[in-house]
């Protein structure tokens, strides 16, 4: 079943500057075969649904290790039977449309 | 790793009646030995992070399987390796502080 | 136009004891004249639009206020002009089907 | 009071194809001042709080005059004090440490 997902993932209790272990998330997400795609708020990946959620697991243990005592992750994901759509079909027919 | 997570999952394409699809999920939730809490915009639970992730790819299996062509579904999750928290714990360090 | 909602409200750069900061909610969204229903991981609000967003401001404010540098909201909200339908029917449409 | 925010506006009712109602909403976000940046899951804006989320009840107004019954949004979105952020700041500051 493949699953298209946007992933927040935050820290708690490291302070400020989030961004490193938003780079850090990125590299994991990458090791696991996926090309995400960094947007402001999230990253935008799309892949086996086992593949994907074991990349996240992964990101909030690689966070813990890098000494985040706390991580909180919100994610918005979608599966469909009805046709494939990649991330790329999801802007192309938004913006067709504009 | 524990997690603690809120799940709103949505089927589309399927009218406006969602509470049939709401309840087979409630019911794949318990099926995978979880004690769900339902609440008005999701349904909370608490458990291993391999066993809540795989019972939520049970719901959007189930959903479709329902007929819903599309399954989307935001998530709320967190680990934390400070120290054990559980569903309760969250809303009983609120309820003494108001 | 009414809207019901689950905010989870949180503030970084404060360490990770975050519940007094959901408890300064709470009395916000008191204060605003909704009635708060606290959950593991947010809090349902129903209410006029205005009235629920206003709150929401407040209660960023709030937590500035209070010293956290950044806050970070995640909130779910719906709205619908078929019938008129309360925190408590949703949950009680769900529970008949269980 | 700034705001940077992740708007994913669902409408439900409506069937499969909801680019036609995403596309609706990116208009209405340009009339409102903004400048939506548009992602595979949805739409990053930054702006005044106020005028961002005015511009939200708009989307929600909307899609319901172009006949979606229900309308559902899932937002993130962030507030800080201690310095100017910008959307291409956030996405630059992670970059930067990839």
């Amino acid at each position: 079943m493949k699953v298209i997902a946007d992933l927040a993932i935050v820290p708690l209790g490291v302070g400020l500057s989030l961004s490193p272990y938003v780079a850090a998330c990125e590299r994991v997400l990458v090791e696991a075969g996926l090309e995400p795609q960094l947007h402001a708020n999230g990253t935008n990946v799309e892949g086996d649904w086992d593949q994907v959620f074991a990349a996240l697991k992964r990101c909030h243990e690689a966070l813990h290790q890098m000494g985040a005592p706390r991580v909180s992750t919100n994610l918005r994901c979608g599966t469909r039977t009805d046709r494939d759509q990649s991330l790329d079909d999801k802007v192309r027919s938004v913006e067709e449309k504009l």
